[in-house]
């Protein structure tokens, strides 16, 4: 029911405005992924007892900044398609691509500010502006670091580990100590929830890496080779080079930054990340983390919302898409 | 004084951080520019009673904000200099620089959030934080809508106008309605600023777009070619398409989106604004903004800051950069 609420309300959030930035915003927005910073933000306000038409706002202003961050991704990664459809760099060019990105930034802070007039006192709002802010610099962070790597071909496994704790895992931490700060949590709380949100998302994107080799197929029935067309090092690419031959060492880095067929390097590569043992040790880390996730937030009082984030951060690793 | 404080506190803010991404924002805020949204921000505070070390975080924040702006606009309209130095985009790459944007745009927020520990109270960051969201958003719709403007040659004063309230003139309407509110002026008062920076910032981008053509050279000696570049279709160029024959207006098309030699283009077009007398209404109309801005003012209390806002209302339409 939350969720249907979530997303009721992204949909009327640009609806109203018939200007291009407009069209673009609810491009961007609807019809909505699975919203799972929002329900974070909005199931850590609960946990910590507080009340979810209070934090609503913030949480929708946190869809809004994980959507400005894909539809800046999608830029940089020359991705066409998000979420089955076009993506919005791809309908409506990279520059109106640049603006839209930045107008949801915006938003999400005005979502931010929004949570005064559903109840939330002031400098609760400020502790959460300060933590939002904060991390969406840790993701810009992560983001130019990835780069970095990728142009290096860092096969680094603690370059790769701070990448993605900067660049997936502070959303998550950003939504869940937003959430329970503006419910009102005390500072116990909040850390445990922020180290939640930390593992939770360290199990998300080391899954996601996994799964983008795993996967049969990708969206529309072809394979995703994102990954490869961005000569992308990630942790299964990482193990595998750590324990390949060297051989496989040579031919791994062929993948990544050679230019034939992408789908023909993505099954070559695949070849090796599986016969190395590198996907399944992949997924065992992933796993550790939400086990850890798992552990950090049963410290909190038992609460329908505290059985919900353990079962999110075992979905976390069972997702098949 | 002020001026030295600000550019001093730029300066240090990204230094430390060694990545990447510290070097870029480096790069783009340092040296600074004129600092004028920080300092219009500051000297609202002064002009209600308030305190600048309150308001100075918030003050280094709105520059972010500027920054951020122009490293996107760089990518946008595809420039290579800004300030005198390769822009972001040109020494980084386009991915870069929109990471480097997003980074600017969260960290004007952590400096709003940092007033808390210069004593600012927090319902007033709360609604400075509305102010400063809502007109972010303002900022993306301007930038959407010349867009738009330019793609169709839309000769329309009103549309343009709303271009420069949107794109210019919002920002410094932020920055001077945050000082303000953040410094603890009454609604009168905050109102009042608003109003004044409307005034300013329409002032200061008029007299902007009519430099873009009476300027003699640009940054290192080159005419300045940006606006013939882009195609953009501003206050002297649509005074003269509705005062010029029909033999000009075709003219003043094809100067805009021909593909000759940009420099031989804007010579053309500056004959035709000359004899039409577009460049002199132009002035005139930024002349007149800027004495609004100034009688908007003087409804303030008298304060050496009320002197000085009124000298920076003279100040926009006199200057020759």
């Amino acid at each position: 029911m939350l969720v249907e609420r979530i997303s009721d309300r992204l949909a009327k959030r640009w609806q109203a405005e018939t200007s291009l930035l407009g069209e673009m915003c609810v491009h961007a927005l609807v019809p909505s992924g699975k919203l799972f910073r929002p329900i974070l933000l909005l199931e850590s306000a609960l946990a910590v007892g507080g009340d979810a038409e209070v934090v609503l706002p913030a949480a929708i202003g946190a869809e809004c900044g994980h959507v400005a961050s894909l539809v800046h991704d999608d830029i940089i990664d020359n991705d066409d398609l998000r979420r089955g459809r076009p993506s919005v760099q791809y309908k409506f060019g990279a520059d109106n691509a640049i603006v839209t990105g930045d107008a949801l930034i915006f938003d999400l802070f005005a979502g931010l500010a929004e949570c005064r007039g559903t109840g939330a006192r002031a400098d609760r709002i400020v502790a959460a502006l300060d933590v939002v802010a904060r991390c969406g610099i840790d993701l810009c962070r992560g983001q130019s670091l990835e780069a970095e790597l990728c142009e290096r071909m860092d096969f680094d496994l603690g370059t790769y580990l701070t990448v993605v704790r900067l660049k997936t895992a502070t959303l998550f931490k950003s939504a869940c100590e937003c959430g329970a700060l503006l419910a009102g949590g005390d500072e116990t709380m909040v850390r445990t929830l922020g180290a939640y949100a930390e593992n939770l998302g360290c199990a998300f994107q080391i899954h996601d890496d996994v799964m983008s080799y795993t996967r049969k197929t990708g969206v529309m029935g072809k394979p995703d080779t994102s990954d490869i067309r961005n000569g992308r090092v990630t942790l299964p690419v990482i193990l595998a080079y750590q324990t390949g031959t060297p051989d496989d060492r040579a031919d791994i880095t062929e993948m990544l930054v050679g230019d034939g067929d992408p789908a023909i390097r993505r099954d070559m590569l695949v070849t090796i990340l599986d016969r190395t043992g590198a996907l399944a040790a992949a997924s065992g880390l992933a796993r550790e983390y939400s086990e850890n996730a798992i552990a950090t937030v049963n410290g909190l009082p038992v609460t329908a919302s505290r059985g919900r984030l353990c079962g999110f951060a075992q979905a976390a690793i069972d997702r098949d898409r």
